[in-house]
């Protein structure tokens, strides 16, 4: 199977754990087989080889989670990215090219797209198996999946089926109706919209052509803007006739909120902490070198990142987004493609990170104009190049970097090094690239 | 007036902002009239000072609180200190010595006792003169204050006196009785124990006698062992005849516990924090570099330091103490004469320290046998001396100290430095005093 995973949100509603850079998929709160905890990113790619080992996973998502997802899952998947951020017909447009034109995969392939988030069994991943038969038929161009609701949810969209069987064509779409509308066309037949659908690639590469004409991928991501802001909902799928869904009758959550999210976890706690007797319904998800004590609460998650520390009545979670979109904090901690760094001190005219590069990776070589930074090297090995000159390295080291010096740090095992940045303007911005020439 | 102010214990009760080291009274939490942040212990010093500029004030304490003392109110104190911890007759013999023997001051004369904490507007200092006055009468050898109860609470001690006038003898005393006890004392004309006592100097100098024979201070100081480990009210109070109370009816708090301090906050919020509108009764006092938001709580503190974070309903607070007791974390902050430290990054074989030197101080000149430390300025200029050799440091420098290298540093300004320690058992243990040779 062909199946792509879009991977998206800047996840606010998540914060402290989730920040601009850090989408909630990539929080880790599920416990594995192992005891190890991992993030629905890991989770959903997981329960996709394990349904079937052959599966082909891409990841379309923007560039700035492209160091995540490789830290995450490595060189498992493949990874198209966006030149910009536009909407979700321009992005699968360009999803689709990518499978076609750079995997090589042909245009009467069927390809699954699915959202990279849902909280799910294997047995949701088993019937991507018949969206991709029923995507194959002569007579569908589109093959929805249609998940069986729980309840009345004004928040989803909902799929009218034109009847109860378990394939069936679509009369029509509602999107986030009133309880009791809901409640109407659940009794009807109605399914909740989950954003899983699959097509033959030429389906979507001819649609292109109605926008926008193109040679190939490389193409068609040059002329990304000229594609237009609309979603593949309304740009596609709720004009198409052949259009069916598919019935799905598994367990389905959607983990928008720390209200649902702690709904999912394993134990009340994930990091340290201690709750006294007399909490009732109270998680903790704590990423800091700190201990939290919880006492007397009721129905309360705490999470605590170095982005800051969120007390809130479950409930009240959700409407967390105001009020993070008010914070202008920088990204105290992200996950790279070579490891991790984490912000440990602000000061006027410095910042203090902790690096974690691992094993086998390296930074790129690049240089700063305007700030000098002073390596620490607190443990393992490595070999670091300043303006050429390459050393070796180990705990105790101290290379410093003035501005202007092009460096690099290799890590022949894993690395953890203090870094202290120093100048009047520091900034993420002030970052030269350059080949390395040893 | 001679004025003592005991300050001592651990404070755990107001875990994450106390600990081993920093105990409640340097917690900053009132706001003065310039609109900025104190501890209980400066508040205390600046209305002893409003009320009778010519107070001579002397903290007496264990070693361990020095650094803090002399952090808050620089050299405007005499500090005794214990060489050891035993109980409050020790306390108070080695003090009175100490007064007599170090200060000059006349064994006729009178010494006010006071815990360092409490909570009280200055007219409670006012009162201290009317105790003088009673101390140096000849018929009295002790004189108490005692404070008009405004409840029947079970943990205080009770002063029962004769009458109810505003000078009477004691009767008795009643340590935390019931509520429907305590109920019946006040009736009676029963008061509070605040822990304030006034005394001719001579009179504890003699009582030490009863115990120990010695020359003075400095003899004592040595014997101080040989002092029973005893309170000051069961060896002296409870026993002494020429006994007097003096009736004291202004506000007094004992900020023993969060719930408790949390009343005298001016505003639900110290340091980077939010609260949205469904909040009620929600107390946060945030002391970490990152923001704190608090949503739809209830009767809820929340406390945070480089120690901890503490979320607690209110009454529950009260009970932390169990809990903490189990804690064995390392000291994460703490303030020093000199400036204050905070430790930044804990890993394997190392740890990362912020530093903050204040304007004309300077370490001890010091060495360590099983670690390296290497040192970047951040900010300020000053001068180091490794092993004799002197430098000029500023922003951007590196000073790499290694294991057996004695070092110190000057602070021309204030110097903020990031110190990352390197080695196979880092201790504060591991620390080797000298005299500067230049």
């Amino acid at each position: 199977m062909n199946i792509v995973l879009l991977s998206g949100g800047s996840g606010k509603r998540l914060w402290p754990l989730s920040n601009n850079i850090r989408s909630k998929q990539f929080i880790k709160i599920f416990k594995n087989a192992d005891g190890e905890y991992e993030s629905m990113l890991q989770r959903v790619y997981n329960q996709i080889k394990r349904v079937d080992s052959s599966s082909s996973v891409t990841i379309a998502t923007s560039k700035n989670q492209v160091s995540a997802i490789r830290n995450q899952l490595g060189d498992n998947v493949t990874i198209s990215v966006e030149p910009s951020r536009r909407d979700t017909f321009p992005a699968i447009a360009l999803l689709t090219a990518y499978l076609h034109d750079v995997l090589g995969i042909s245009e009467d392939d069927v390809v699954i797209v699915s959202p990279v988030d849902p909280c799910v069994e294997d047995e949701y991943f088993a019937v991507f198996k018949k969206l991709e038969l029923l995507a194959k038929e002569a007579d569908n161009n589109l093959v929805l999946m249609g998940i069986e609701p729980t309840y009345p949810s004004e928040k989803y969209g909902y799929i009218i089926p034109e009847n109860k069987e378990q394939v069936s064509k679509v009369s029509m779409f509602k999107e986030k109706p009133s309880a009791d509308a809901a409640a109407k066309y659940i009794a009807g037949g109605a399914l909740w919209n989950g954003g899983v659908f699959a097509y033959k690639l030429k389906y979507v590469l001819n649609k292109i052509k109605e926008f926008v004409s193109y040679t190939d991928y490389y193409d068609l991501y040059d002329k990304y803007e000229l594609l237009p802001k609309i979603s593949f909902d309304y740009a596609v799928v709720e004009k198409e006739p052949k259009l069916k869904v598919l019935r799905f009758n598994g367990s389905w959550k959607d983990l928008g909120t720390w209200n649902t999210l702690t709904e999912t976890m394993d134990s009340n706690i994930i990091g340290e902490a201690y709750l006294n007797d007399k909490c009732v319904n109270v998680h903790v998800v704590n990423e800091l070198d700190l201990p939290v004590l919880c006492m007397g609460l009721n129905n309360v998650v705490v999470a605590a990142s170095p982005d800051g520390i969120l007390v809130s009545e479950k409930e009240q979670s959700s409407y967390i987004k105001q009020f993070v979109d008010k914070f202008d904090t920088p990204v105290m901690y992200a996950e790279k493609s070579w490891g991790e760094f984490k912000i440990i001190d602000v000061a006027k005219e410095s910042l203090t990170i902790k690096i974690t590069l691992n094993k086998g990776h390296k930074m790129n070589y690049h240089m700063h104009t305007k700030r000098d930074e002073v390596w620490t090297i607190i443990q393992g090995i490595g070999r670091t190049v300043v303006d050429g000159i390459e050393q070796h390295v180990k705990p105790g080291d101290v290379i410093v970097i003035e501005a202007g010096c092009k460096h690099t740090i290799f890590a022949e095992t894993d690395l953890k090094i203090i870094e202290v940045q120093l100048g009047k303007e520091i900034s993420v911005h002030d970052k030269e690239k350059f080949e390395l020439e040893c």
